[in-house]
């Protein structure tokens, strides 16, 4: 009977980074060799990384990505590889496509085109790509394997239904295995979502399927990895880890894998979103050669979880806190700072900023003359913070880490050009009940975040006694609201007949769509929901519309 | 022999705001009736405004779109129009599609989904729309019409061939005239590129074609309207004006247009970028509800040019200049900005940000100690600055314009959270050179921009003697690097073999690549170009490329 083994090859490639990621390559498939691997399987746009967006206008980065895919098949001697990367047209249409490449004997011996190109939400390929028509069937040491690109699997397990099905081609053409190299972010709801597509993939095709997954942070998207074998009764059999790369082996033998070793998949939301922070920070970090971060350390729980998932992942001496006290800073708001820097390991500076401020308003005194304290006083506030963690990070050379939650940016509930500053945003797509969660997920052993930053009300403390739910309503309703409006996308007559409360509901949705122009300019945010702010959520600025 | 009266309704949309839009579009029918129009035709997305991006996400937002079409439809008695709108998809695919509406008698008669869907630059239609498969022709008064949506006639006319041409199939279905619903925008160049495509069209179909576009700001994008009729030998015989809203008439008898009043194009580029800027302030402001403005005045001549385009936008008194001088600052910056600021009427206000530094300076104290000046003391300033801006802008309601040119964007010469703040950006897609030209054109009939702002060195005057081609290019030289790596898509090698210099290009490439994360968070510029940043170019953060 015909059988073989293949190597599910999760690798973390940078984007352009055409050298480190085929000498990534090469060694898997040395060692493959070795192993007596005869099929290795890499993820979706594996020479380039997922995806260039418009690198990809660059004549030498389509010219480099298909000599990367020549080099690559010139190793594959002694054994075979399926790879992904981006090939020009040879058609009418657009100038590229998205191809996996089946390579053995030295060269590439099939161009398998991308067919249904995922175009919505942070997806955008129908900008670069021209869809492949016809699906093939490639004999491989006597099985019918068909290559379905990530995408081409899900027809029907999205919001639409597109026209063709390639599974159903493959199907119909006899393929009696699929591969199916992947390019598919992480977002908490997608391990649920993936078994009951996996699992349904199954019951249509009855075929078993290979799923190969990259694994690394491309600017907002975090991609987890998470590959797997799955049998054509929907059985996984083989479960490669999250956020790691790794190479695993696995059987193919008489129309399906043997039972192999497997990672149970994390099923925790909270543990989720905590690894896949980590992870995400770490990674952006390290793909920008950065290594050392600094965050304005308010003694508020934002700051207080961002300071823990950093220390996590780039080590205690490589993150600062800056506490920048005011003239409305409670005590404890810099004793709990202290406190939590103590228990992590990082150094804190503390750089007061009442000097700076008091200057600003005498400067500002013609103006301000004779208008009471209002949002500008407190503004100035937090910018005048922004100045100086900016300052510390051009002096120092380290990055600032942004603190705002998705609550916040949801509602505006955030300077810009002041809190709204950093690099990237590790909690911007985390609502503060999530937050919270986190906070209690990280103390869950011992208490790492103090106690009294977890249970005193949130603050901005930008005027005298200010609370949050002076001016929001209290953040378990305010997230139900904002996830039904920002993730599931109701409008404002949907959220009353579910029975929410007119005037909050009113408030919150303008507070949302007023505060469009301040996220046009906020930070990368690391994506952990399956509808984050960013590249995900596009909308006009000049407009004028309330949702109802 | 079969003639009517069309009307070309070039109208300024907000997005969103349906009671407006149709209230609008009414208005136009009735005079319309009136003067004895057969026929109304309103631009594409007319009742919703082109593009309303993820608003189309939302059932509400499709339901009112229906709604307004029916309403509009409703008005059609005694007369017809052409309705731009999104309606829902009744089949397979995408849940929504592009459509032009015939109506009269009261109703909808024929709906027309568009059929090619621009997915490049700023437009991404596949993530919203269905393809509409066939073509069709309406007999209106005797006479075969074919409407082609915008990119519906634009088959052949971008860097690659779409599979199937609409324009073709019309004319194979008999069509005698074609009516081209747009919303297509401005940019240099694109007078020409339309004549062009127009004069193609003719020789290829030799059809009378009715192009209507819409006129107004939409976030970044300038609509000119610029409409037109043309004949089936490419002769255009009415031409409406540009950056204006306006209704013009057209007689269409025995198969062609009868020669109408037209309004000649302005050929300059300088002109037409002049027309451009002013509006789209005036534009965006008015959208958004805004009157005035204010700005860093540095006595530098990009901030000069904004002034000036601002105060032709919005009026000498809505329009207020802040200078911000510095120790670094020479006398001349101050006066000249004073000059221009009583040339144009407009009231300074001056804010010396000294004792700010040394505050800032102070309190930073313990971090910088024995470091010498360098980029965080720049960056201070140009912080320092933005946040009384920003105050400003808080503390009195106006609105901040951002005075960056594109040659600055690209080598990331700018001050994230400095001078890279604003609402809006009116010279972001601007080179410096474009901005010289600019000047010199205000300055063509008498000196409104001082003469010694013109002539000075530019600097960005953050320490002593500081001049920009201390570390950037020839302004002429950088520009034209500039232009081909970034609008021609010219890479490294390319450009040498050019005859550029290897070092000035590698230099330029470098800081052009390395300044993604300041674009990233850069205010929403207006687009004067083939290629903006913003929506246009969409480039990974996290990535590791040498464009070579």
């Amino acid at each position: 009977m015909s059988g073989f083994k293949i190597a599910l090859a999760q690798l973390n490639f940078t984007i352009g980074d055409f050298e480190s990621n085929t000498a990534k390559m090469a060694d898997v498939i040395f060692q493959a060799k070795q192993d007596k691997v005869d099929l290795v399987v890499f993820s979706e746009l594996s020479v380039c990384g997922y995806i260039p967006e418009d690198l990809l206008d660059y004549a030498w980065f389509t010219e480099k990505c298909e000599n990367a895919l020549e080099a690559v098949a010139r190793t594959c001697v002694g054994i075979a590889a399926v790879v992904g990367g981006v090939m020009r047209n040879p058609s009418k249409g657009r100038s590229l496509q998205n191809v996996a490449c089946m390579m053995y004997d030295g060269r590439i011996q099939e161009i398998v085109p991308k067919t249904l190109l995922p175009n919505y939400d942070v997806f955008n390929e129908n900008r670069y790509f021209q869809s492949g028509t016809e699906s093939q069937v490639i004999e491989f040491k006597g099985v019918k394997i068909g290559i379905a690109i990530c995408e081409d699997l899900w027809d029907i397990y999205n919001d639409f239904e597109y026209l063709t099905s390639p599974g159903k081609a493959l199907k119909s053409l006899g393929a009696e295995l699929i591969i199916n190299p992947s390019a598919s972010p992480f977002n908490l709801g997608k391990h649920s979502l993936r078994n009951a597509f996996f699992g349904g993939h199954a019951s249509r095709f009855d075929l078993p399927v290979l799923y190969v997954n990259q694994v690394g942070v491309h600017t907002e998207l975090i991609f987890d990895g998470s590959s797997r074998a799955i049998n054509g009764n929907g059985e996984v059999v083989l479960q490669a880890p999250s956020f790691e790369e790794t190479v695993v082996y696995t059987q193919f033998k008489d129309g399906q894998f043997e039972m192999g070793q497997s990672v149970p998949l994390e099923t925790n939301d909270t543990a989720q979103l905590y690894k896949s922070l980590i992870f995400g920070i770490r990674d952006y970090f390290k793909k920008m050669g950065f290594t050392h971060a600094i965050l304005g350390a308010s003694g508020g729980i934002d700051s207080a979880v961002v300071q823990v998932l950093a220390t996590e992942a780039l080590g205690a001496k490589n993150v600062h806190p800056i506490l920048m006290p005011s003239m409305f800073s409670s005590d404890h708001s810099v004793t709990d700072a202290e406190k939590l820097a103590a228990i992590l390991g990082n150094i804190p500076i503390t750089l007061p900023i009442k000097d700076i401020y008091d200057t600003f308003l005498t400067t500002l005194g013609p103006v301000f003359a004779g208008s009471p304290f209002g949002l500008a006083e407190e503004n100035i506030q937090a910018r005048a913070r922004a100045v100086l963690l900016m300052s510390v990070s051009n002096k120092m050379g380290h990055i600032l880490l942004n603190t705002s939650n998705k609550s916040e940016l949801s509602v505006g509930y955030s300077t810009l050009y002041g809190d709204l500053c950093g690099a990237v945003s590790p909690l911007g797509d985390v609502y503060k009940t999530q937050v919270y969660a986190l906070a209690k997920y990280i103390n869950r052993q011992q208490e790492i975040i103090p106690k009294n930053i977890l249970i005193k009300s949130p603050s901005a403390e930008l005027s005298p006694g200010q609370k949050d739910s002076d001016s929001l309503p209290d953040y378990p309703v305010l997230d139900e609201i904002l996830t039904l409006y920002i993730e599931l996308k109701k409008g404002h007559n949907e959220l009353i007949t579910m029975g929410y409360d007119a005037v909050i509901v009113n408030k919150v949705i303008a507070l949302v769509n007023k505060s469009e122009y301040k996220r046009y300019q906020a930070p990368p945010i690391l994506r952990v929901s399956a509808k984050a702010f960013g590249k995900g959520r596009i909308m006009p600025l000049v407009a004028n519309y309330n949702s109802q």
